[in-house]
């Protein structure tokens, strides 16, 4: 079926409408999407203001025509790129701060703002937005609820769901919504602000936030330390986290990835497991941090540094380059789509045995690291993935890692959301009748599919995901993350 | 219709099915039904396992029966009590520790567990469930997480459903799921986890779920704060608050609740304004102490008693005995249904003027108090219930504090749920398109409606409802406080 577009051509906006062949390439894939995957939308449209986002999903939903919301293209799993064109809508030039309300510890801002943005807003106000992901400075407000993102400040302040009270949201026929409460609890009515937290744009379009803030900690303090073995480091996590440890950051990075990042920054950094911890307090810092050490010399602690401000960034700093470093560490080799399990604690250095296992067993180099405090484990599969054989043995690699995690009690992915390049775990992790009950809210707030069609479900039909559930089968994964 | 039970006889159970006199009466009402609202059930289902739920919601769904789940009856709006008979599922019987992770700080409990049980199970690993609401002693876990409870606590360690990983839920087909995960995060698909938490057991049954924990507090002191004016009292929570003082508990009771309390333990307390204060640590207890102290003394502070152990609980104890005081200060007053609006923190001092200037011009006594830390007020208008002009006065004086709670961008229930008494206020405080969407979810999983109707949703051709709508309109409150 050719769409017919000129139904946009009668709604007024305060935003644009661009066929633009650079627009439609721009948001036709994300940081994880393989060029050779990107699907294009027909039209591109720049929201300015929440009417605008109402205007066009209502008209669209009437002309049965596909919107999937857009903002800054991080995403890693296809979260927010076309399968089949139809409308992007672009949210990232709603962007402003509607209100500050500092004695609520509150602000309320559109979803196209980027998170340091926020914080940058926030500064004069000695307060500060606690979760946001390590991809803060590129990544919009609407963007990470929509994946129900988190990152390294987890372990201590909690998801960036957490932090969120209020949700301004285009429904699919058009209606806008408050959900949530600007009171900091509410137990009336359904949870709809945290359905549509991890929705990816499939019942509703963020246009603004009401997000809850913390006053910015006056003392801040982090470093390394380095362990003997990957057990060693492993059980100092999660020993520390269980302690009760008040740790704002734990990070852990395996030897593999300190040799990539010895060779990236050509650093001569011992070539063994390290964790990276960073400390927040008002009072008393330092007296958490022996606290963390004590902790951490009854697991073989070989090497512990601190520091603060521009010394603690340094000590930082590897752990910040690990995706450039594995990029560029053989150009022969991709690093393949970013693992994103998450299991409970206790399984943590169990499931970086299996990383381990895995690897030796494929026969790829496979550098894991991650926010180790909440359980959460990246990795990368290298491997060659314009090798057709070889990128399906790298896929089943990594599919049968997500397989494992999800054994272990845990899930697919921590904080990268489902998009297209999980779907086929869905009904692994979840079992086929939750699948279902999450089908029919879908069916019950969007019959007519106009939002982001084709993300989060396998699709019945596909053959490809019929696979998926079968170990024995190569798996097909859609992204790449370049 | 009468509805035929006879196909209960076929089924094979673990528990028990009851159609005696004395178990419908126990079920017919909660904690806030009056006498001659109650509802009796046709039968009660004593289950005792999750196949039990499951075969129950399987048969009522497929025979058109109606299921309300019951626990233990302390609610305070009817939340799960029947409108219209059919079966009482009461799930106290299932109230097992199935499993204690400490090294993962979770715990799997069935969902008839009573709060402070769960408290006693995980003592001897220095664990405990911190969110636990003042009821704790008498209400089960899953009443708590089916009404999305909170209480005291909640200040510091949030409310219970930010506590609960994952849920073991029959659906109202029969079909039993995991909702959420053993991961303390994953971004996998929609919340279901979180919309069934807060739910009422209108989307599903709670069965089992996995709560986190965290480490006992080395350090507890407490005791109360007294101000001139209520006025005073409330910015000193307000600022303590937003300073980010590590307080866990912060109470307000104003000079009328004081009296109450003096009438009822023949005290001679201050009549003033009281914050009751405590306070968790592992270090640094009293350098916390003392930064609270500071600020309360930039608000005319005039006294503050701070103890540990049994000292700090009689310090509390006029807290504590609030409801029995209010209850006993007048033979001829009822209390009424307990107010529970919650609003931005900066709103509270606004609010508890609304309370006075509502009191005043309704011409009634109006104790107020809660957990003020949250924006949480308590408020009982004390009335002759019997009396049905006085009784209709003061539900639209009642009324008239929720729509004004409403108005400062607030919440009608910060903790209590909707049930019945609060259905009313549904489209005011979401909007009809958020009701809307509510219904549909309601409607996609539940179509038969078998899982407790009548809950959350105010009848569509109710005209009592209809009233609600127009504040000049007397209200009518179904449920009494008793």
């Amino acid at each position: 079926m050719v769409n017919d577009y000129s139904f946009l051509d009668n709604l007024e906006l305060d935003g644009e409408i661009s066929q633009a062949q650079s627009d439609r390439r721009n948001h036709a894939g994300d940081f994880g999407t393989r060029d050779e995957d990107e699907v294009e939308p027909n039209v591109v449209v720049f929201a300015k203001s929440t009417t605008d986002v109402s205007t066009i999903v209502s008209a669209a939903n009437d002309h049965d025509i596909p919107v999937t919301p857009y903002a800054a293209g991080t995403g890693l799993e296809g979260n927010a790129t076309p399968i089949e064109g139809g409308i992007s809508l672009d949210t990232t030039r709603m962007d402003s701060v509607r209100e500050i309300r500092p004695d609520d510890l509150q602000i309320d801002v559109e979803a196209g703002a980027i998170g340091d943005e926020v914080n940058e807003a926030l500064e004069r106000y000695g307060l500060f937005f606690p979760p946001l992901p390590s991809s803060g400075a590129i990544s919009t407000i609407g963007g990470m609820i929509a994946t129900d993102a988190s990152g390294q400040r987890t372990v201590k302040y909690g998801e960036v769901a957490d932090w969120v009270l209020a949700l301004e949201v285009v429904l699919p026929d058009g209606s806008v919504i408050e959900a949530g409460s600007k009171a900091v609890k509410t137990s009336s009515g359904y949870n709809l602000k945290e359905l549509l937290v991890g929705s990816e744009g499939t019942l509703g379009i963020i246009t603004c936030a009401t997000l809850k803030l913390a006053g910015r900690p006056e003392q801040v303090k982090g470093g390394r330390a380095v362990f003997p073995t990957l057990n060693d480091a492993t059980e100092a996590i999660s020993d520390a986290v269980t302690s009760g440890v008040d740790v704002a950051k734990i990070e852990l990075i395996d030897d593999r990835t300190a040799l990539l990042a010895n060779d990236y920054a050509d650093t001569d950094l011992p070539e063994q497991p390290m964790v990276f911890v960073e400390f927040h307090a008002n009072h008393g810092i330092d007296e958490e941090i022996d606290f963390c050490r004590t902790i951490f010399e009854t697991h073989e602690l070989e090497r512990m540094e601190i520091a603060a401000g521009e010394k603690m960034e340094q000590l930082w700093q590897v752990r910040k380059d690990i995706t450039y470093a594995a990029e560029e560490y053989d150009p022969d080799l991709d690093i393949g789509p970013p693992g994103d399990v998450t299991v409970p604690i206790s399984q943590y250095p169990e499931m970086i045995a299996e990383v381990r296992a895995i690897a030796e067993e494929y026969d790829f180099f496979v550098p894991c690291f991650g926010h180790a405090g909440d359980g959460n484990l990246h990795y990368f599969v290298l491997a060659d993935y314009d090798d057709p054989e070889e990128a399906a043995h790298a896929q089943e690699a990594y599919a049968t890692l997500v397989e494992r995690a999800i054994k272990l009690n845990g899930t697919a992915t921590g904080e990268h959301g489902i998009g297209v390049g999980k779907r086929k775990f869905m009904e692994r992790e979840h079992g086929e009748a939750a699948v279902d009950a999450m089908r029919a809210i879908k069916q019950a707030l969007d019959p007519k599919e106009t939002l982001n069609p084709g993300k989060i479900f396998p699709p019945k039909d596909d053959s490809e995901d019929e696979d998926s559930r079968d170990e024995s089968e190569s798996l097909e994964i859609d992204t790449d993350s370049g």
